[in-house]
């Protein structure tokens, strides 16, 4: 049955809604909780307050499971309401705020009414940046991603990526493109979009026909296919989740391109051999914070003298650590760097940075789509998983969006180049054709 | 007479050549030297050869006073000869390369065989990044630029800018634009480039009619009065060059502009108001590392909740000291922050970056413009001041070509706006319309 074997939040190792209480360990039982409907303490509503002003006081009600409830003193109406339907749900969520809610949601002791995006959207916006009780505690628990060491990066990669891919395509294009869409006009679909973000990329390339490509983290191979059947690349394309080089090795079997685009189940630190253009799109989340010298090392060694360069990923305005919840439960592993601290591997790789584009925008956009497709597949989900991981990766699904709109997570493109090249582009007007 | 009260090498002070001989004292006296006709020793020769290393052996030879001489190991044919004319100017250039060689140069006891660009560039190109001797000691002798406060500031900025308005009109085109012009054809002139420029600018901004903007840092008011005339916004225009000032003000009230350009003289640090826009081009290389969040606060303090900002400014690949010369004798103050540096003006001000573009060989194609008037102007700018001041500039100029086409320069024009703004661009097409 899928559930043991396939569910990503129980980490392979045991029954998925047992991990998820993993961090309530010492607080009130469930079975106790079901037995406690005595009304809520002053110090809990207390708490309660103190938590609504750490949100940054939004146009949100939180109720406790007694009835008793607060709401921010934002002047625009209100968005909706979130009940926290058992005591030991509150305590789970005031002493780690975001893991709390997180696993709390999926369990089902934690309801939104109202649109959980727009919900989420708004106590992204007002979230005040860490003073206070909550904000200490919140930095106190925040985790500390993994270290991403070639069997570390391995085993996070698997967590998330080898989860079946026709869960994946429930919900994804048809290019089974896991990563931000260009929506380049405003009536674009999310297969339009797809598209317009993989030629967008090759154009910012100024991809050429017999050009060498080295590919970092190819997910199901969309965008090496793209490159070599569109552009006359010949590819080599990187990846450690095994289900997903095995998907795309499958196709290009079937389609008859396995000549021109090489899929190989590996890290990026193993790459070999000279290449023209190196491209990565959503590697670098996964990459980690002390790896990116390393990524720039790896990449200034094999890149050709006059060789282009794009990485495409998700980034902050500042350092900040990952959301705990999707850390633990999502994306073991991830941080989504600030584009300060990227600079280590342009500064490192001996690299001068020639563009920098923010499509945060296209991604709340492309996460819009996908959730759509997500919940219109809400049966064949759970009869894949279980009620639990439905929950789990709606929040997921939403709270990104919700982060995008925010402005918390930011998209850039960056394009470099070796900083002795003089044959870079005068313009960007190629990226741009008026046709 | 101009030469005494005009000269920026002599810091308002002294006598020019004075100056310029400043670092000099305790080493051989100029006097002493011209006698000394002795042949350079075993030590003075090995001396060079250490040189010669340490510039990462170019295709440049140098020779000593007495004709001994080097060259370096590349493999390319020779591209010139540095003759080091006197035992006093090796040792100086010893002591601090950099400066060393700049002062010397300037009192032309170093002369260059060949073209002095392509000599600098050379040597830009090949030079290590600070191992051995010389790297050590040009490290030790770097200067730490001049702290920026207010009242630092206006003395960094006159001492440059307050140079007579004449002089810069002899080498800048009509507009007086003092900053990398946009190349955007190949058959561009300077003065087309230069308003390309412009354009390039307020598209990227989207100016519109109505706008208020605020420049901070304005040279002589052209990007000011062309963002009045051209695209109807409201600028008010800061900077604390009082000759600049007076400059842009003449003009606005000739032509007849001025209720639709105020050119404040004050620090950007006393701008007042609210704007819809913020632009600066060419100020952020005197702001100085200490100063950033200051900037981006002060923007912050200001722009409408859908501002759009750029700032237009001198960068690095990475973070380094100023070269000694060019701090010392031409824009003290100054420094060019890598863009990893220059994060902490969006970090502290709550922007998001939404576009970084490089224009570094534009940079070096307007410098060539420059250079070449002005070595056209070549007898104009003696009788306004010396020879040592044009050998100083002529070397300024060709050097900071040299920098830019060795990819030791960066020009970035970054594109920001508050963190919560979802009014930004989904695209740049904006910045490249078709027809």
């Amino acid at each position: 049955m899928a559930r043991e074997n396939k569910n990503p939040l129980a980490m392979g190792e045991s029954e998925p809604t047992a991990k998820i209480n993993l961090v309530t360990e010492g607080l009130v039982t469930s079975a106790q909780d079901e037995q406690d409907s005595r009304e809520s303490h002053g110090w809990e509503r207390s708490l309660l307050t103190r938590l609504i002003k750490f949100l940054g006081n939004p146009a949100i009600r939180i109720e406790l499971w007694d009835g008793y409830g607060e709401e921010g003193t934002a002047d625009t109406p209100l968005i909706g309401t979130v009940r926290i339907k058992t005591r030991s749900a509150f305590n789970h969520i005031i002493t780690n705020a975001m893991l709390g809610f997180g696993d709390e949601y999926c369990a089902g002791r934690v309801e939104i009414d109202g649109d959980l995006v727009d919900v989420l959207t708004e106590c992204f916006s007002q979230i005040s940046s860490g003073f206070g009780f909550f904000g200490i505690m919140e930095k106190m628990m925040t985790r500390r991603p993994r270290i991403n060491s070639l069997l570390g990066s391995r085993e996070n990669i698997q967590h998330h990526y080898d989860i079946d891919n026709n869960f994946y395509s429930l919900w994804l294009d048809h290019e089974m493109q896991y990563t931000c869409a260009y929506f380049a006009a405003d009536d674009y679909t999310l297969e339009d979009a797809q598209l317009a973000k993989m030629d967008h990329i090759c154009r910012k390339l100024q991809l050429r026909a017999g050009d060498r490509v080295i590919e970092a983290g190819c997910g199901w191979g969309g965008l090496a296919r793209h490159m070599a059947l569109y552009y006359g690349a010949k590819v080599t394309a990187y990846n450690i989740s095994g289900e997903q080089i095995r998907f795309a090795r499958e196709r290009a079997q079937r389609e008859g391109y396995q000549d021109r685009v090489e899929y190989v189940e590996d890290d990026y630190r193993n790459i070999k051999g000279e290449f023209d253009v190196f491209v990565s799109v959503g590697m670098l989340e996964h990459v980690g914070k002390g790896s990116y010298g390393i990524l720039g090392k790896t990449i200034d060694a094999h890149l050709a003298p006059e060789g282009r360069c794009l990485i495409h990923a998700i980034g902050r305005n500042e350092p900040r650590l990952m959301n705990s919840w999707i850390e633990k439960r999502i994306f073991p592993g991830a941080y989504p760097p600030s584009l300060g601290e990227m600079m280590e591997i342009f500064e490192v790789g001996k690299f001068s940075v020639l563009d920098v584009e923010n499509l945060r925008l296209h991604y709340a956009r492309t996460l819009e789509h996908w959730l759509y497709r997500y919940n219109r597949s809400e049966h064949t989900v759970v009869s894949m998983f279980d009620d639990v991981f439905l929950r789990a990766w709606r929040l997921y699904l939403s709270g990104s969006i919700a982060a995008f709109l925010s402005g918390n997570l930011q998209l850039f493109q960056v394009v470099f180049a070796r900083v002795r090249d003089n044959s870079i582009p005068w313009t960007r007007e190629h990226v741009y054709p008026s046709d």
